[in-house]
Protein backbone atom coordinates (compact mmCIF):
# COMPACT_ATOMS: atom_id res chain seq x y z
CA UNK A 1 0.00 0.00 0.00
CA UNK A 2 3.11 2.51 0.76
CA UNK A 3 5.20 2.35 -2.05
CA UNK A 4 8.24 4.50 -2.85
CA UNK A 5 8.09 6.91 -5.95
CA UNK A 6 10.93 8.23 -6.45
CA UNK A 7 12.08 6.14 -8.71
CA UNK A 8 9.04 7.14 -10.90
CA UNK A 9 9.37 10.31 -10.46
CA UNK A 10 12.56 10.44 -12.10
CA UNK A 11 11.71 8.24 -14.97
CA UNK A 12 8.84 10.60 -15.70
CA UNK A 13 11.38 13.71 -15.75
CA UNK A 14 13.79 11.67 -17.92
CA UNK A 15 11.00 10.51 -20.21
CA UNK A 16 10.16 13.91 -20.22
CA UNK A 17 13.53 15.42 -20.91
CA UNK A 18 12.51 15.46 -24.60
CA UNK A 19 10.21 18.16 -24.02
CA UNK A 20 10.34 19.71 -20.77
CA UNK A 21 10.72 18.54 -17.02
CA UNK A 22 8.83 21.21 -15.67
CA UNK A 23 8.82 19.70 -12.64
CA UNK A 24 12.14 20.22 -11.73
CA UNK A 25 12.24 23.79 -13.69
CA UNK A 26 11.96 26.75 -10.91
CA UNK A 27 12.45 29.13 -13.73
CA UNK A 28 8.91 28.48 -15.17
CA UNK A 29 6.19 29.95 -14.05
CA UNK A 30 3.68 27.95 -16.63
CA UNK A 31 3.50 24.12 -17.07
CA UNK A 32 2.03 22.76 -20.18
CA UNK A 33 -0.39 19.68 -19.96
CA UNK A 34 0.66 16.31 -21.93
CA UNK A 35 -2.33 15.18 -23.86
CA UNK A 36 -1.78 11.61 -23.21
CA UNK A 37 -2.02 12.60 -19.34
CA UNK A 38 -5.25 14.97 -19.56
CA UNK A 39 -9.15 14.02 -19.79
CA UNK A 40 -11.86 15.92 -21.75
CA UNK A 41 -14.88 15.09 -19.78
CA UNK A 42 -17.83 16.43 -21.90
CA UNK A 43 -20.73 17.02 -19.68
CA UNK A 44 -24.43 18.12 -21.39
CA UNK A 45 -23.84 22.03 -20.27
CA UNK A 46 -19.67 22.18 -20.53
CA UNK A 47 -16.78 20.60 -20.77
CA UNK A 48 -14.40 19.70 -18.22
CA UNK A 49 -10.56 19.16 -18.41
CA UNK A 50 -8.78 16.57 -15.44
CA UNK A 51 -5.07 16.26 -15.18
CA UNK A 52 -4.09 12.76 -14.02
CA UNK A 53 -1.57 11.45 -11.75
CA UNK A 54 0.31 8.93 -12.78
CA UNK A 55 3.19 9.79 -10.61
CA UNK A 56 1.11 8.68 -7.52
CA UNK A 57 -1.32 6.63 -8.45
CA UNK A 58 0.13 4.42 -11.44
CA UNK A 59 -2.04 1.16 -11.73
CA UNK A 60 -5.45 3.48 -11.17
CA UNK A 61 -4.48 5.69 -13.80
CA UNK A 62 -3.73 3.22 -16.14
CA UNK A 63 -6.69 1.18 -15.61
CA UNK A 64 -8.71 4.15 -15.72
CA UNK A 65 -6.73 5.45 -18.80
CA UNK A 66 -7.32 2.23 -20.98
CA UNK A 67 -11.36 2.50 -19.86
CA UNK A 68 -11.47 6.11 -21.49
CA UNK A 69 -9.97 4.03 -24.63
CA UNK A 70 -12.87 2.12 -24.82
CA UNK A 71 -15.31 4.96 -24.21
CA UNK A 72 -16.47 2.78 -21.39
CA UNK A 73 -17.58 6.11 -19.38
CA UNK A 74 -19.73 7.56 -22.45
CA UNK A 75 -23.67 7.56 -21.63
CA UNK A 76 -22.71 6.40 -17.73
CA UNK A 77 -24.49 8.81 -15.55
CA UNK A 78 -23.40 10.97 -12.37
CA UNK A 79 -25.55 8.53 -10.23
CA UNK A 80 -24.47 9.73 -6.57
CA UNK A 81 -24.29 13.82 -6.24
CA UNK A 82 -24.41 15.00 -2.98
CA UNK A 83 -24.29 19.05 -2.58
CA UNK A 84 -20.92 19.96 -0.67
CA UNK A 85 -19.32 16.57 -0.98
CA UNK A 86 -18.84 14.64 -3.92
CA UNK A 87 -20.73 13.82 -7.43
CA UNK A 88 -19.91 10.27 -8.32
CA UNK A 89 -19.83 8.52 -11.40
CA UNK A 90 -19.86 4.68 -13.05
CA UNK A 91 -21.76 2.27 -14.82
CA UNK A 92 -25.05 0.54 -13.64
CA UNK A 93 -24.88 -1.39 -10.85
CA UNK A 94 -24.95 -5.00 -11.69
CA UNK A 95 -24.43 -4.49 -15.49
CA UNK A 96 -22.14 -6.33 -17.35
CA UNK A 97 -19.72 -3.34 -17.81
CA UNK A 98 -19.99 -2.95 -14.43
CA UNK A 99 -18.43 -6.85 -12.97
CA UNK A 100 -15.88 -7.11 -15.80
CA UNK A 101 -13.30 -4.28 -14.53
CA UNK A 102 -10.50 -6.07 -12.57
CA UNK A 103 -10.00 -4.32 -9.08
CA UNK A 104 -7.01 -2.23 -7.88
CA UNK A 105 -4.77 -2.36 -4.75
CA UNK A 106 -5.21 0.46 -3.18
CA UNK A 107 -2.35 3.75 -3.84
CA UNK A 108 -3.73 6.12 -0.89
CA UNK A 109 -0.02 7.09 0.68
CA UNK A 110 3.28 6.64 -0.13
CA UNK A 111 6.70 6.34 1.27
CA UNK A 112 9.43 9.41 0.13
CA UNK A 113 12.74 8.81 0.03
CA UNK A 114 16.08 11.66 0.75
CA UNK A 115 15.07 12.93 -2.23
CA UNK A 116 11.57 13.59 -2.60
CA UNK A 117 10.61 17.35 -1.69
CA UNK A 118 7.41 19.82 -2.42
CA UNK A 119 6.74 22.96 -1.79
CA UNK A 120 6.09 23.16 1.25
CA UNK A 121 2.59 25.24 2.53
CA UNK A 122 1.70 24.88 6.03
CA UNK A 123 3.31 23.25 9.20
CA UNK A 124 1.08 21.85 11.81
CA UNK A 125 -1.84 21.35 9.42
CA UNK A 126 -5.08 20.12 11.23
CA UNK A 127 -4.98 16.96 9.61
CA UNK A 128 -1.05 15.80 9.03
CA UNK A 129 2.36 17.59 9.99
CA UNK A 130 3.18 19.73 6.78
CA UNK A 131 1.14 20.46 3.68
CA UNK A 132 2.28 21.39 0.52
CA UNK A 133 1.98 20.73 -3.71
CA UNK A 134 4.15 19.16 -6.05
CA UNK A 135 3.81 19.13 -9.64
CA UNK A 136 0.36 20.90 -9.39
CA UNK A 137 -1.51 18.14 -7.26
CA UNK A 138 -2.41 19.31 -3.03
CA UNK A 139 -0.70 16.64 -0.97
CA UNK A 140 -0.08 16.06 3.22
CA UNK A 141 2.60 14.37 4.65
CA UNK A 142 3.77 12.78 7.64
CA UNK A 143 7.22 11.95 8.47
CA UNK A 144 7.55 8.90 6.45
CA UNK A 145 4.57 9.02 4.26
CA UNK A 146 2.74 11.63 2.18
CA UNK A 147 -0.77 11.02 0.49
CA UNK A 148 -2.92 13.58 -2.26
CA UNK A 149 -5.47 15.24 -0.38
CA UNK A 150 -9.15 15.63 -0.79
CA UNK A 151 -9.48 19.19 -2.10
CA UNK A 152 -12.34 20.82 -4.48
CA UNK A 153 -11.76 19.49 -7.53
CA UNK A 154 -9.77 15.96 -6.68
CA UNK A 155 -10.75 12.91 -8.46
CA UNK A 156 -10.97 9.68 -6.77
CA UNK A 157 -12.20 6.46 -6.80
CA UNK A 158 -14.70 4.87 -5.44
CA UNK A 159 -14.98 1.67 -3.25
CA UNK A 160 -16.69 -1.26 -1.28
CA UNK A 161 -15.30 -1.47 2.04
CA UNK A 162 -12.15 -3.63 1.38
CA UNK A 163 -9.24 -1.15 0.68
CA UNK A 164 -8.78 -3.10 -2.93
CA UNK A 165 -12.14 -3.09 -4.06
CA UNK A 166 -12.15 0.14 -6.52
CA UNK A 167 -12.55 -0.56 -10.01
CA UNK A 168 -14.48 1.95 -12.39
CA UNK A 169 -16.55 4.40 -10.25
CA UNK A 170 -15.36 7.93 -9.69
CA UNK A 171 -16.00 10.68 -7.78
CA UNK A 172 -15.40 14.61 -8.12
CA UNK A 173 -15.30 17.04 -5.04
CA UNK A 174 -17.79 19.05 -5.04
CA UNK A 175 -17.35 20.90 -1.61
CA UNK A 176 -15.45 21.32 1.61
CA UNK A 177 -12.45 19.27 1.29
CA UNK A 178 -13.47 15.65 2.95
CA UNK A 179 -10.31 15.16 4.73
CA UNK A 180 -10.95 12.33 6.66
CA UNK A 181 -10.82 10.09 3.26
CA UNK A 182 -7.29 10.74 2.69
CA UNK A 183 -4.93 7.91 3.04
CA UNK A 184 -8.04 5.40 2.20
CA UNK A 185 -8.84 6.51 -1.42
CA UNK A 186 -6.95 7.19 -3.87
CA UNK A 187 -6.83 10.14 -5.57
CA UNK A 188 -5.72 10.26 -9.23
CA UNK A 189 -6.40 13.52 -10.91
CA UNK A 190 -7.73 16.88 -10.24
CA UNK A 191 -9.75 19.51 -12.18
CA UNK A 192 -7.87 22.02 -14.33
CA UNK A 193 -10.52 23.92 -16.36
CA UNK A 194 -14.29 23.76 -16.07
CA UNK A 195 -15.10 23.01 -12.30
CA UNK A 196 -18.07 25.18 -12.50
CA UNK A 197 -19.72 22.45 -14.47
CA UNK A 198 -18.74 19.69 -12.02
CA UNK A 199 -20.46 21.88 -9.56
CA UNK A 200 -23.82 22.39 -11.15
CA UNK A 201 -24.04 18.18 -12.23
CA UNK A 202 -27.63 17.83 -10.85
CA UNK A 203 -27.77 16.25 -7.40
CA UNK A 204 -29.02 13.01 -6.53
CA UNK A 205 -29.39 13.29 -2.99
CA UNK A 206 -32.88 14.98 -1.27
CA UNK A 207 -33.46 16.50 2.03
CA UNK A 208 -36.32 14.59 4.32
CA UNK A 209 -39.41 15.75 3.38
CA UNK A 210 -38.45 16.48 -0.48
CA UNK A 211 -39.33 14.49 -3.51
CA UNK A 212 -36.58 12.18 -4.68
CA UNK A 213 -34.77 12.64 -7.92
CA UNK A 214 -36.02 10.69 -11.00
CA UNK A 215 -33.05 8.89 -12.33
CA UNK A 216 -33.91 9.75 -15.70
CA UNK A 217 -32.80 13.80 -15.00
CA UNK A 218 -29.28 12.38 -13.74
CA UNK A 219 -26.57 13.99 -15.65
CA UNK A 220 -24.95 11.88 -18.33
CA UNK A 221 -21.50 11.83 -19.46
CA UNK A 222 -21.64 12.80 -23.11
CA UNK A 223 -18.04 11.41 -23.45
CA UNK A 224 -15.12 11.13 -21.42
CA UNK A 225 -11.68 10.53 -23.65
CA UNK A 226 -8.05 11.42 -22.92
CA UNK A 227 -6.97 14.86 -24.73
CA UNK A 228 -5.09 12.81 -26.98
CA UNK A 229 -7.44 10.93 -28.49
CA UNK A 230 -9.88 14.13 -29.11
CA UNK A 231 -9.78 15.25 -32.69
CA UNK A 232 -7.37 18.43 -32.75
CA UNK A 233 -9.52 21.24 -33.34
CA UNK A 234 -11.70 19.93 -30.45
CA UNK A 235 -9.00 19.64 -27.95
CA UNK A 236 -8.91 22.22 -25.29
CA UNK A 237 -5.26 23.23 -24.62
CA UNK A 238 -3.84 23.79 -20.76
CA UNK A 239 -1.11 25.53 -19.22
CA UNK A 240 -1.51 25.34 -14.54
CA UNK A 241 1.23 26.91 -12.41
CA UNK A 242 4.16 25.58 -12.10
CA UNK A 243 4.33 24.38 -8.01
CA UNK A 244 7.86 23.86 -8.32
CA UNK A 245 8.46 27.34 -9.71
CA UNK A 246 10.36 30.30 -7.23
CA UNK A 247 6.93 32.39 -8.86
CA UNK A 248 4.38 29.75 -6.66
CA UNK A 249 6.70 30.05 -3.38
CA UNK A 250 6.56 33.79 -3.80
CA UNK A 251 2.65 33.26 -4.33
CA UNK A 252 2.42 31.31 -1.28
CA UNK A 253 3.90 33.70 0.98
CA UNK A 254 2.22 36.52 -0.15
CA UNK A 255 -1.06 35.36 0.33
CA UNK A 256 -0.10 34.24 3.96
CA UNK A 257 0.95 37.28 4.63
CA UNK A 258 -1.57 39.15 3.07
CA UNK A 259 -0.20 42.67 3.10
CA UNK A 260 -3.11 44.14 0.86
CA UNK A 261 -4.90 46.96 2.01
CA UNK A 262 -8.01 45.78 2.49
CA UNK A 263 -6.56 43.00 5.28
CA UNK A 264 -6.75 46.12 7.67
CA UNK A 265 -6.24 43.27 10.44
CA UNK A 266 -4.49 40.73 9.30
CA UNK A 267 -5.63 36.58 9.61
CA UNK A 268 -3.54 34.59 11.05
CA UNK A 269 -0.09 33.54 9.05
CA UNK A 270 -1.76 30.19 8.11
CA UNK A 271 -3.25 28.38 4.86
CA UNK A 272 -5.60 25.35 3.76
CA UNK A 273 -3.72 23.85 1.10
CA UNK A 274 -6.90 23.07 -0.56
CA UNK A 275 -7.98 26.96 -0.19
CA UNK A 276 -4.53 27.96 -2.41
CA UNK A 277 -5.83 28.06 -5.89
CA UNK A 278 -3.81 26.79 -8.65
CA UNK A 279 -4.24 28.84 -11.41
CA UNK A 280 -4.80 27.61 -15.25
CA UNK A 281 -4.84 28.78 -18.71
CA UNK A 282 -6.23 28.35 -21.59
CA UNK A 283 -3.81 28.19 -25.20
CA UNK A 284 -5.29 28.96 -27.97
CA UNK A 285 -3.77 27.40 -30.70
CA UNK A 286 -4.24 29.04 -34.81
CA UNK A 287 -5.78 26.32 -36.57
CA UNK B 1 -16.53 46.55 17.03
CA UNK B 2 -16.38 43.43 19.58
CA UNK B 3 -19.46 43.53 21.36
CA UNK B 4 -21.27 41.26 23.84
CA UNK B 5 -24.00 39.05 22.61
CA UNK B 6 -25.21 37.84 25.73
CA UNK B 7 -28.56 40.19 26.09
CA UNK B 8 -29.55 40.00 22.70
CA UNK B 9 -29.30 36.18 22.96
CA UNK B 10 -31.41 35.97 26.37
CA UNK B 11 -34.25 38.71 24.86
CA UNK B 12 -34.25 36.30 21.71
CA UNK B 13 -35.02 33.06 23.85
CA UNK B 14 -37.71 35.02 25.64
CA UNK B 15 -39.34 36.39 22.66
CA UNK B 16 -39.61 32.80 21.47
CA UNK B 17 -40.34 31.42 24.63
CA UNK B 18 -43.70 32.51 23.30
CA UNK B 19 -43.05 29.77 20.50
CA UNK B 20 -40.11 27.56 21.69
CA UNK B 21 -36.84 28.36 22.70
CA UNK B 22 -34.72 25.69 20.95
CA UNK B 23 -31.64 27.39 21.46
CA UNK B 24 -31.67 25.84 24.81
CA UNK B 25 -33.52 22.98 24.04
CA UNK B 26 -31.26 19.72 24.50
CA UNK B 27 -34.16 17.30 23.79
CA UNK B 28 -34.94 18.41 20.74
CA UNK B 29 -33.28 17.69 17.69
CA UNK B 30 -34.86 19.77 15.26
CA UNK B 31 -35.56 23.33 15.29
CA UNK B 32 -38.21 25.21 13.18
CA UNK B 33 -36.80 28.57 11.27
CA UNK B 34 -38.32 31.81 11.72
CA UNK B 35 -40.24 33.35 8.71
CA UNK B 36 -39.03 36.82 9.92
CA UNK B 37 -36.01 35.60 9.93
CA UNK B 38 -36.03 33.21 6.47
CA UNK B 39 -34.95 34.65 3.24
CA UNK B 40 -36.52 33.10 0.18
CA UNK B 41 -34.15 34.02 -2.71
CA UNK B 42 -35.53 33.21 -6.16
CA UNK B 43 -32.89 32.74 -9.15
CA UNK B 44 -33.80 31.73 -12.57
CA UNK B 45 -33.32 28.09 -12.45
CA UNK B 46 -33.92 27.37 -8.67
CA UNK B 47 -35.00 28.72 -5.01
CA UNK B 48 -32.78 29.12 -2.01
CA UNK B 49 -33.50 29.71 1.09
CA UNK B 50 -31.33 31.60 3.86
CA UNK B 51 -31.44 31.74 7.42
CA UNK B 52 -30.19 35.23 8.54
CA UNK B 53 -28.46 35.65 11.91
CA UNK B 54 -29.44 38.91 13.90
CA UNK B 55 -28.28 37.09 16.62
CA UNK B 56 -24.48 37.87 15.48
CA UNK B 57 -24.75 40.61 12.93
CA UNK B 58 -28.29 42.80 14.66
CA UNK B 59 -27.12 45.75 12.60
CA UNK B 60 -26.58 43.82 8.94
CA UNK B 61 -29.60 42.19 9.32
CA UNK B 62 -31.95 44.88 10.12
CA UNK B 63 -30.02 46.56 7.01
CA UNK B 64 -30.44 43.35 5.18
CA UNK B 65 -33.92 43.26 5.87
CA UNK B 66 -35.11 46.49 5.13
CA UNK B 67 -33.50 46.46 1.81
CA UNK B 68 -35.44 43.27 1.17
CA UNK B 69 -38.72 45.04 2.24
CA UNK B 70 -38.28 47.34 -0.61
CA UNK B 71 -37.22 44.54 -2.84
CA UNK B 72 -34.17 46.32 -3.57
CA UNK B 73 -32.28 43.37 -4.63
CA UNK B 74 -35.00 42.21 -7.29
CA UNK B 75 -33.55 42.44 -10.71
CA UNK B 76 -29.84 42.75 -9.09
CA UNK B 77 -27.39 40.60 -10.59
CA UNK B 78 -24.88 38.63 -9.24
CA UNK B 79 -21.48 40.60 -10.94
CA UNK B 80 -18.59 38.69 -9.14
CA UNK B 81 -18.60 34.89 -9.29
CA UNK B 82 -15.28 33.51 -9.01
CA UNK B 83 -15.17 29.27 -8.85
CA UNK B 84 -14.38 28.21 -5.75
CA UNK B 85 -14.38 31.27 -4.18
CA UNK B 86 -17.36 33.87 -4.00
CA UNK B 87 -20.84 34.68 -5.76
CA UNK B 88 -21.25 38.40 -5.35
CA UNK B 89 -24.10 40.61 -6.00
CA UNK B 90 -25.44 44.13 -5.46
CA UNK B 91 -26.84 46.51 -7.47
CA UNK B 92 -25.26 48.45 -10.79
CA UNK B 93 -21.82 50.67 -9.64
CA UNK B 94 -22.53 54.03 -9.05
CA UNK B 95 -26.94 53.76 -9.59
CA UNK B 96 -28.46 56.00 -7.48
CA UNK B 97 -30.03 52.54 -5.70
CA UNK B 98 -25.69 51.75 -5.21
CA UNK B 99 -25.18 55.65 -3.63
CA UNK B 100 -28.30 55.61 -1.29
CA UNK B 101 -27.47 52.85 0.96
CA UNK B 102 -25.87 53.68 4.54
CA UNK B 103 -22.72 51.98 5.57
CA UNK B 104 -22.85 49.45 8.05
CA UNK B 105 -19.56 49.35 11.26
CA UNK B 106 -18.78 45.81 10.90
CA UNK B 107 -19.74 42.92 13.15
CA UNK B 108 -17.25 40.71 12.75
CA UNK B 109 -17.03 39.07 15.88
CA UNK B 110 -18.38 39.90 19.30
CA UNK B 111 -16.66 39.25 23.19
CA UNK B 112 -18.53 36.65 25.28
CA UNK B 113 -19.93 36.97 28.75
CA UNK B 114 -19.51 33.60 30.89
CA UNK B 115 -22.86 32.71 29.94
CA UNK B 116 -21.49 32.12 26.38
CA UNK B 117 -21.39 28.63 25.42
CA UNK B 118 -21.46 26.77 22.14
CA UNK B 119 -21.06 23.14 20.57
CA UNK B 120 -17.33 22.39 20.93
CA UNK B 121 -16.42 20.75 17.26
CA UNK B 122 -13.01 21.16 17.41
CA UNK B 123 -9.76 22.48 19.77
CA UNK B 124 -6.72 23.68 18.21
CA UNK B 125 -8.21 24.18 14.71
CA UNK B 126 -5.92 25.93 11.82
CA UNK B 127 -7.52 28.96 12.19
CA UNK B 128 -8.77 29.48 15.92
CA UNK B 129 -8.00 27.58 19.23
CA UNK B 130 -11.52 26.01 19.47
CA UNK B 131 -14.40 25.45 16.73
CA UNK B 132 -18.07 24.96 17.09
CA UNK B 133 -21.31 25.58 16.21
CA UNK B 134 -24.11 27.74 18.03
CA UNK B 135 -27.60 27.88 16.61
CA UNK B 136 -26.69 26.40 13.33
CA UNK B 137 -24.08 28.67 12.72
CA UNK B 138 -20.65 27.92 12.37
CA UNK B 139 -18.14 29.77 14.49
CA UNK B 140 -14.53 29.53 15.85
CA UNK B 141 -13.28 31.41 19.17
CA UNK B 142 -10.29 32.34 21.14
CA UNK B 143 -9.87 33.08 24.73
CA UNK B 144 -11.91 36.19 24.46
CA UNK B 145 -13.34 36.62 20.98
CA UNK B 146 -16.17 34.54 18.90
CA UNK B 147 -17.08 34.64 14.92
CA UNK B 148 -19.10 33.27 12.63
CA UNK B 149 -16.32 31.25 10.24
CA UNK B 150 -16.70 31.61 6.31
CA UNK B 151 -17.83 28.08 5.76
CA UNK B 152 -19.61 27.08 2.28
CA UNK B 153 -23.15 28.51 1.37
CA UNK B 154 -21.88 31.18 4.43
CA UNK B 155 -23.99 34.61 3.67
CA UNK B 156 -21.40 37.66 4.38
CA UNK B 157 -21.46 41.68 3.57
CA UNK B 158 -19.11 43.15 1.03
CA UNK B 159 -17.44 45.99 1.81
CA UNK B 160 -14.20 48.37 0.52
CA UNK B 161 -11.09 48.81 2.12
CA UNK B 162 -12.56 50.34 4.93
CA UNK B 163 -13.71 48.56 7.59
CA UNK B 164 -16.75 49.91 8.37
CA UNK B 165 -17.76 50.08 4.17
CA UNK B 166 -20.50 47.73 3.91
CA UNK B 167 -23.51 48.41 2.67
CA UNK B 168 -25.83 46.47 0.30
CA UNK B 169 -23.28 43.84 -1.71
CA UNK B 170 -23.24 40.37 -0.64
CA UNK B 171 -21.39 37.16 -1.32
CA UNK B 172 -22.20 33.91 -0.91
CA UNK B 173 -19.01 31.37 -0.25
CA UNK B 174 -19.45 28.77 -3.09
CA UNK B 175 -15.70 26.93 -2.63
CA UNK B 176 -13.09 25.68 0.47
CA UNK B 177 -13.87 28.11 3.26
CA UNK B 178 -11.81 31.06 3.11
CA UNK B 179 -11.11 31.43 6.82
CA UNK B 180 -8.66 34.17 6.22
CA UNK B 181 -11.88 36.45 5.72
CA UNK B 182 -13.19 35.57 9.73
CA UNK B 183 -13.29 38.53 11.60
CA UNK B 184 -12.52 41.09 9.19
CA UNK B 185 -16.19 40.87 6.90
CA UNK B 186 -19.42 40.80 8.87
CA UNK B 187 -21.24 37.08 8.25
CA UNK B 188 -24.75 37.43 9.01
CA UNK B 189 -26.74 34.58 7.09
CA UNK B 190 -25.87 30.94 5.75
CA UNK B 191 -27.55 28.82 3.27
CA UNK B 192 -29.96 26.08 4.42
CA UNK B 193 -31.36 25.11 1.17
CA UNK B 194 -30.97 24.55 -2.29
CA UNK B 195 -27.26 25.19 -2.61
CA UNK B 196 -26.70 23.40 -5.56
CA UNK B 197 -28.23 26.31 -7.26
CA UNK B 198 -26.12 28.82 -5.59
CA UNK B 199 -23.14 26.62 -7.11
CA UNK B 200 -24.94 27.01 -10.52
CA UNK B 201 -24.88 30.93 -10.62
CA UNK B 202 -22.91 32.00 -14.00
CA UNK B 203 -19.55 32.64 -12.83
CA UNK B 204 -18.12 35.94 -14.20
CA UNK B 205 -14.49 35.10 -13.99
CA UNK B 206 -12.58 33.42 -16.48
CA UNK B 207 -8.57 32.53 -16.66
CA UNK B 208 -5.94 33.60 -19.29
CA UNK B 209 -6.51 33.24 -22.35
CA UNK B 210 -10.24 32.57 -22.35
CA UNK B 211 -13.18 34.57 -23.77
CA UNK B 212 -14.82 36.81 -21.06
CA UNK B 213 -17.90 36.57 -20.12
CA UNK B 214 -20.82 38.97 -21.44
CA UNK B 215 -22.96 40.76 -18.79
CA UNK B 216 -25.83 39.74 -20.12
CA UNK B 217 -25.04 36.34 -19.13
CA UNK B 218 -24.61 37.06 -15.55
CA UNK B 219 -27.07 35.85 -13.21
CA UNK B 220 -29.94 37.76 -12.34
CA UNK B 221 -31.87 37.91 -8.58
CA UNK B 222 -35.49 36.96 -9.69
CA UNK B 223 -36.81 38.18 -6.18
CA UNK B 224 -35.53 37.82 -2.83
CA UNK B 225 -37.97 38.28 0.17
CA UNK B 226 -38.45 37.54 3.69
CA UNK B 227 -40.03 34.12 4.34
CA UNK B 228 -42.73 36.37 5.95
CA UNK B 229 -43.73 38.45 2.28
CA UNK B 230 -43.97 35.30 0.66
CA UNK B 231 -47.52 34.10 0.07
CA UNK B 232 -48.06 31.34 1.72
CA UNK B 233 -48.64 29.29 -0.88
CA UNK B 234 -45.31 30.02 -2.26
CA UNK B 235 -43.23 29.07 1.40
CA UNK B 236 -40.68 26.76 1.68
CA UNK B 237 -40.88 25.78 5.44
CA UNK B 238 -37.72 24.60 6.62
CA UNK B 239 -36.08 22.84 9.94
CA UNK B 240 -32.75 22.53 10.35
CA UNK B 241 -31.02 20.44 12.91
CA UNK B 242 -30.41 21.99 16.29
CA UNK B 243 -27.15 21.98 17.17
CA UNK B 244 -27.72 22.86 20.99
CA UNK B 245 -29.45 19.50 21.11
CA UNK B 246 -27.70 16.20 22.60
CA UNK B 247 -28.81 14.46 19.32
CA UNK B 248 -26.33 16.92 17.46
CA UNK B 249 -23.03 16.44 19.95
CA UNK B 250 -23.73 12.68 19.68
CA UNK B 251 -23.66 12.83 15.51
CA UNK B 252 -19.97 15.40 15.95
CA UNK B 253 -18.59 12.46 17.99
CA UNK B 254 -19.83 9.71 15.68
CA UNK B 255 -18.72 11.77 13.16
CA UNK B 256 -15.02 12.28 14.60
CA UNK B 257 -14.80 8.14 16.17
CA UNK B 258 -15.84 6.96 11.84
CA UNK B 259 -16.82 3.57 13.54
CA UNK B 260 -17.99 2.54 10.17
CA UNK B 261 -16.52 -0.72 8.61
CA UNK B 262 -15.44 1.61 5.05
CA UNK B 263 -12.81 3.01 7.47
CA UNK B 264 -10.80 0.26 7.55
CA UNK B 265 -7.87 3.02 8.57
CA UNK B 266 -9.25 5.12 10.25
CA UNK B 267 -8.70 9.52 9.99
CA UNK B 268 -7.07 11.41 13.04
CA UNK B 269 -9.91 12.28 15.20
CA UNK B 270 -10.06 16.18 14.25
CA UNK B 271 -13.25 17.92 12.70
CA UNK B 272 -13.05 20.93 9.83
CA UNK B 273 -15.58 23.14 11.27
CA UNK B 274 -17.12 23.90 7.97
CA UNK B 275 -17.27 20.08 6.73
CA UNK B 276 -19.46 19.05 9.12
CA UNK B 277 -22.92 19.38 7.98
CA UNK B 278 -26.10 20.49 9.41
CA UNK B 279 -28.73 19.14 8.16
CA UNK B 280 -32.34 20.93 6.76
CA UNK B 281 -35.32 19.01 6.62
CA UNK B 282 -38.67 20.40 4.17
CA UNK B 283 -41.46 20.98 6.50
CA UNK B 284 -44.65 20.01 3.79
CA UNK B 285 -48.00 21.78 4.79
CA UNK B 286 -51.33 20.35 3.54
CA UNK B 287 -53.37 23.56 1.21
Amino acid sequence: MIYSIHKKLLALCLFAFIGTCNANNADKPWRMLDINNTVLLALPHGKVVIELAPQFSPKHVAQFSALLKNSFYDGTKFYRVIDGFVAQAGPAEDSEKDSLVATLAIEGEFSMDDNWSFTQVQRKDLFAKYTGFQQGFALAKNNNSAWLTHCPGTLAMARGNEADSASSHFYFVIGQAPRYLDRIMTIFGRVVYGMEHIQSIQRTSVIEGEASIDAGMYTPIVSMKLMADVPIAERIIIEVENTEAKAFAKRIEERRARKDAFFYKKPPPVLDVCQVPIRSRLITTES
